[in-house]
């Protein structure tokens, strides 16, 4: 998917909510258990239940390798499923030397047709490279991450720098606006507007709304730009917000009341 | 495996080579791609060819998922054909926020049976943490790479240290050396000698002999321990070196001589 498709989709929903199918059978409603692939049939739910307001969705390999290959299926099925004009993320946080990672993105971009993947950058350029080699896909790469870790290395000082913003800026010239996007984690706003400053026209993917304890207003008032910039993504706190047989029309009424949210910080812009 | 096993291990095959099965469904010798599951046949042969020199095998975990589900039965069929006594790696370069990296430990220490896992720094302790918590598990960190990009970022000064010297010395607290190993590349020697002033006592995984340029003479010099403490990785220079039907033959040579190359090395110590 282009940018330019990206942001027609995003101006078409006055959304941007993306969902993170982190699908673990042990939190599903139980009455799916008895399917055959009873994640595909949750996946399946929340994606027929919130398509209208979602214009992503993120699946994490972690929760689907948990399976083995019968898991990697799932994850097939649950691609295919999502509607085309709905960005997909493979939030998989890969990377390795060059070679390798040119197998990976044969995984993601090519056997499998995500629009997308999550990168490390720990390995430098020749890692994120050959995600970029792809008409219309991104490498969507780690900066300021969301989880209490993300303090261990990313803002340590590296000249005048934090660590995070010499990624940026150093991987800006891998790709452009038109293939790369960064996480932010929505934990640290102030993060999400010191790397403003550096790219004020890439999209961010921000993780850790919700559950992690950061905030939506406060990630608008930090990330929004002209274009939105931005894919706010709600995993558990959007997916597992019902357990019993109707949870899929909670999830629908929770992605909207979110979406609703975000249609009012599009027109503040 | 425990550290103790490894070092027996070691002590017994006079020998501290590790097989890099990156398998390349494009590069096996052709006769092979008549069979069901041509990359396992593949494997079959090179671990009956290569089982007795070699202690372990690194599994690029890359080339199996650009097969998709398919790609993970060849993974998890060639894991369980590994004698038990040799240490398995799941190189996969994997981390996460906490419960992803939990998901993650879970697909290659439970659904599958690796020994360890190799695993990226830059999201810091919870997200390596998740694969310390298993008894004779392993987490391999990336340290120091081999590649040419490993310089972007891995050798950048924060104050007096060299990024690669401070992920060492913080991850040092999360583990032990009985369940922490550092991958440090092959093509830069001078930096082996750095992190052995570290961490003297620690197992280091060493890619990038052969193909990548790296040197084995070398690397013993400045990486060996009174332990061995060394896991020396070859890929793609071992196991396509023949791609006539005589392949396995010509890989048992190889291996062998490498073997004695290795026994020469640690008789030295």
């Amino acid at each position: 998917m282009t940018r330019q498709q990206l942001i027609r989709q995003l101006k078409r929903k006055n959304s941007f909510l993306c969902i993170g199918l982190d699908t673990d059978s042990k939190k599903i409603p139980t009455h799916l258990l008895s399917t055959e692939d009873p994640v595909f049939e949750f996946n399946k739910a929340i994606i027929d239940a919130t398509k209208e307001f979602a214009v992503a969705y993120k699946l994490n390999t972690a929760f689907y390798e948990a399976s083995g290959a019968k898991g990697w299926e799932s994850l097939r099925k649950t691609l295919e499923y999502i509607p085309k004009d709905i960005f997909t993320i493979a939030d998989a946080k890969r990377a390795d030397i060059g070679n390798t990672s040119s197998m990976y993105a044969q995984a993601f971009f090519n056997t499998m047709n995500f629009d997308s993947v999550t990168v490390s950058p720990y390995m430098g350029f020749d890692s994120v490279k050959p995600f970029l080699e792809f008409d219309g896909k991104w490498a969507i790469i780690l900066a300021a991450t969301s989880n209490p870790g993300g303090l261990d290395f990313q803002y340590l000082k590296v000249g005048d720098q934090k660590l995070f913003e010499k990624v940026i800026e150093t991987s800006m010239a891998w790709g452009s606006e038109e293939n790369t996007m960064y996480v932010v984690g929505a934990t640290r706003p102030e993060t999400i507007k010191e790397i403003r400053q550096i790219i004020p026209n890439h999209f961010l993917l921000i993780p850790g709304v919700g559950v992690q304890g950061g905030d939506l207003r406060t990630v608008c008032e930090n990330g929004l730009t002209r274009d939105c910039g931005l894919l706010v993504n709600f995993s558990r706190g959007i997916i597992y917000s019902d357990s019993s047989k109707n949870f899929a029309e909670t999830t629908t009424k929770k992605a909207a009341s979110i979406q609703l949210e975000m249609k009012k910080m599009l027109q503040q812009l």
